[in-house]
């Protein structure tokens, strides 16, 4: 017998389809549900059934909404001549947490990944070009990931971008030092590239070349 | 903005209310189900609502089941004189893997815990004692857990139960080092335990007193 219930095992598998939960982790949970008030338990069914009847992509920048826009492309009082590229609608949200960016943005939705057969043709690349040489942007920020697939991303968005206009600046997102961290505890290369992308301090009289 | 949709907002939070998830696992989780196909992640809240709507307890030994009676009650080929007393459906689930017991089972639905208000009344005690002085029962073991609330709820059943015949013997699980283990490696109350409960070897002339 593998389970009394063939509900109860049908919920097992559904857990396990989770990414990082584990076989003893999904039976908790749906040992979990099993024992819970049905009107607590349900609403987890139902926040399910919302994300994926409701949400769909911003058409302008690609990022989820529940309208045609979605809220930073429909608010007047974002910076329209910024546009800042990331790979996921989550990455909006982390840099909108930081509070240090008010432009708008545009969500790849990936990185280029060949091995895993992800090419430029799979992302919202041409409409970023055609979002950037629309007249109204005057700096394109690249804030894919730093890692091995965002960095040859970044490297081939500023291949596609350079030249389509002069009057559009293209920057990318500083690597360096994470903050509260320390030099005796991070990789050497983080270290390599706190150096190299280090800047004059304010009030200093010099620029650092 | 907390994010660019409530419906993910909402996502997240259930998420969070299950147990062992905590708040960047319930982002993960609920981008995941964003980005996933709608027929793969609707399984899940289907499984949720098959779950609250098809299981109910077996109205002889509370386990679970999706009918009146548990698979294990309704099994002609099971010792109905062996009743193994335990606290949850999962240690049901427990015994039945380690392939050691043939016998029927009752299912208290907890333990007592009377710090947190669990009482003798809030477990199926009354019907347990019911199905023991039935006359088909030879023993009762019980196999509540060897903790503090398990061995107390023990304690309290086999107060109840002996007064009730001579003719049922009442049986607890033994107590000893976990299979695969190390004495170095085991706290001192196991080791205690092992010793305590140790038995004599097969062809042994004497047994230990």
């Amino acid at each position: 017998m593998e389970s009394a219930s063939q509900a109860l095992t049908n919920l097992i598998v559904e857990f396990q389809n989770l990414p990082g939960i584990g076989h003893k982790t999904a039976e908790r949970l749906a040992y979990f549900v099993l024992r819970s008030p049905s009107a607590e338990v349900l609403k987890l069914a139902a926040a399910i059934h919302q994300v994926k009847e409701n949400i769909r992509n911003c058409k302008d920048c690609f990022n989820i909404t529940e309208r045609d826009l979605c809220p930073i492309c429909e608010d007047s009082s974002r910076d329209r001549s910024l546009l800042c590229v990331v790979e996921q609608p989550k990455d909006v949200y982390a840099v909108e947490q930081s509070g240090s960016y008010k432009g708008l943005y545009h969500v790849l939705q990936g990185s280029f990944a060949p091995l895993e057969g992800v090419s430029p043709q799979d992302l919202t690349v041409r409409s970023l070009l055609a979002r950037a040489k629309g007249g109204e942007v005057r700096e394109v920020i690249l804030a894919t990931n730093p890692d091995f697939e965002g960095e040859g991303t970044a490297l081939y968005l500023h291949e596609q971008l350079k030249g389509l206009s002069n009057t559009v600046q293209i920057t990318r997102i500083a690597r360096g030092m994470p903050s509260g961290s320390q030099l005796e505890h991070v990789s050497r290369n983080i270290v390599s590239d706190a150096f190299e992308g280090r800047r004059a301090m304010e009030g200093s009289s010099k620029t650092v070349d």
